[in-house]
């Protein structure tokens, strides 16, 4: 009898080009002391963090910076460097930090995330693997976006690769939603090609999954199809021209609106499978997905009713007069728009090894982003889609 | 060049039968002590108040209930009554209110919402009419809705009608939306006829205007479509089957959705026009804006671009091949509609003199509603509209 979808994101997301303008409005009512910044070093020299602190300054905010986010895989390490600079911070000023603000893109919130849950409470943050696991409230986060894909900044997720195991843990709790999102695609026009190129294929995979999630809802449906056919719109003028502010506008609401979708539907086994690669490996989290796309699908396709595969092959500009055609055009425009943007076509030349994939379908099955996938899948299913996407 | 859409809704919103289960374990992160309910004498002879007492007694979190909301468009006086219930409660038991919950519909929250400004801003409800001009922040709201329509509990707005001035103040600012949002179908199959009818073309009129709003973005865009279409699949299933459990769960997903679209889009001069009538008059919100709606469409339409107008009409299964077409489509399908779930044809049924319309367009133009519409009105553009309408 009981059917809940219940639907979480940030409570203010400021959009559009300026969006920062309104941020020191809202932190002024906050009247908080010390802020940590969790960034990378390249988003230091694009001269973005100073723009943050300018802001902090004229506030009076006094602040510290983590810049030790290392690559675009955010790993155990980087959480822990992160947190002793956090307990260092706190110790020499003798002030708690009141908030974390995250710059970046998926990999430095994620990782601002996961400061923000030992901050408050403790422990490793392998403890928080899974679903609600959180039981103090974190430190307030406010995520500045820098790249149109991961979604990160509305979502309830983060995703941290633990080295010793060579996987990657997906920890989800409503409690570390951020507080602000900011999705300012001036921030966006800067992203290198092959950046512009991954997440905005995760955008691809966030929308499709998300909409044939068991959890779909119609607010996460109107979305995801939204989402998508920005996407199929504006990701390769995106990536042929980065100056192309338009398709980079499009591309930051395609974005935004496939986090949201995602967050509250779910993903599936696309992502459980690109999760095990990033984790066994240091590609791309978006090109992982981009490839394995197509046969997951294809997988997927008996458990996905016919009406949703005909809106999707619709919605990317390929009416389908039946549920096989549909999946056929589908798969054809996703591998289509990949070769557009220069996205492999195969894992092989992202040098995955073939004896590998045992182990990584095993950790596959573990991975709770399964749990609302349309179609339930063996370990030897999930072999075989590494296999056809090799 | 600057172009930010900002994106505002409650952070957490549970949704779909059995969404109160969700609300006890938020409630507990909270550590809250004392809470202050608003809602009305029917929504307690319904049972619903005493599902949220349990929830409180069971936290050992202490309340009162304030159930002065007599009728369905709030005024100052419900605000100030409200208020002085507050100031005795603090005073009587010496612990202040740590939050507000409303339950019921659009007005019991917007109630809630002047009622939790004034107790940490003071002043009067008058001196809030605008937008952002609450400078502290509010009582934290949670809004447990039981209609489907108005959009308040996911919304920064709220309107109250100032009896002695016999106008309705709009009074818009992101800190007065609520923090969690509660919305059970189940609360809705109780709803009356009438108030299924008057409530569920208010979603209607919501996703028009916000779709055709000068601050559209993609998000509001396609969340106002799809609400657009659900109210148009299932507004005349729920009002004729009160039971009927699927059209009042979808019908509360449109609801939802045009409250979120409308909340960041704006709306528009029928929003202005029928706040008018219902300062004047008394007659529900949404039969004033169905009747109106139709007529403000026609005006507002050499202002919207073709391709909108084509797409509100393909949304409600009239596909029309140009402006002119759609237009009048739009307009036989609204109307249609209304028939259909009882909304009179023309304000005289509903009691509106002519000789007061110079006055009440007069007003209309000073509702801060008319921001976002597409196209400037003069007063006797408004005049003649409400003609039309009569």
């Amino acid at each position: 009898m009981e059917n809940t979808h219940n639907f979480i994101m940030p409570r203010t997301n400021l959009m559009g080009v300026g969006a920062l303008k309104d941020l020191p409005t809202l932190l002024l009512s906050w009247k908080l002391k010390k802020a940590l910044i969790v960034t990378d070093k390249n988003i230091i020299s694009l001269g973005y963090a100073e723009m943050i602190e300018t802001i902090l300054k004229s506030l009076f905010i006094s602040y510290d910076i983590f810049d030790g986010v290392l690559h675009p895989n955010p790993t155990v390490s980087f959480v822990q460097d992160g947190l002793s600079y956090f307990h260092k911070g706190i110790n020499m000023l003798k002030r708690d930090y009141a908030f974390i603000i995250s710059i970046g893109g998926g990999t430095n919130h994620d990782c601002a995330k996961a400061i923000a849950i030992l901050a408050t409470n403790g422990r490793a943050i392998s403890d928080y693997e899974g679903y609600n696991k959180v039981t103090k409230p974190v430190l307030p986060q406010i995520a500045i976006n820098t790249t149109a894909g991961s979604g990160s900044e509305v979502s309830s997720f983060t995703i941290i690769a633990d080295e010793s195991r060579k996987v990657k843990m997906t920890i989800g709790d409503p409690e570390i939603t951020p507080f602000i999102s900011v999705n300012d695609p001036m921030f966006m026009s800067t992203m290198p090609r092959e950046v512009t190129a991954s997440s905005g294929i995760d955008v691809v995979v966030h929308a499709i999954e998300s909409y044939i999630s068991t959890e779909a809802s119609p607010i996460t449906d109107h979305l995801a199809l939204g989402a998508l056919k920005l996407a199929f719109d504006y990701l390769d003028r995106a990536y042929n021209n980065g100056n192309d502010l338009e398709a980079r506008e499009q591309m930051m609401y395609a974005a935004a609106m496939a986090g949201m979708a995602f967050n509250n539907a779910g993903l599936g086994l696309t992502h459980a499978m690109a999760h095990q690669l990033g984790g066994f490996y240091t590609g791309p989290h978006g090109v992982y997905n981009g490839v394995l796309l197509p046969y997951v699908i294809e997988f997927n396709c008996p458990s996905v009713p016919e009406d949703r595969m005909m809106k999707i092959s619709e919605t990317i500009g390929q009416k389908a007069g039946s549920k096989g055609e549909a999946m056929k055009k589908i798969h054809k425009a996703i591998r289509k728009l990949c070769t557009e943007i220069g996205i492999p076509e195969g894992l092989k030349q992202m040098g995955v090894a073939e004896g590998v994939l045992e182990e990584l379908s095993q950790n596959a099955l573990k991975d709770i982003i399964t749990f609302t996938n349309p179609r339930q899948a063996s370990r030897e299913d999930i072999i075989n889609m590494f296999k056809n996407a090799l």
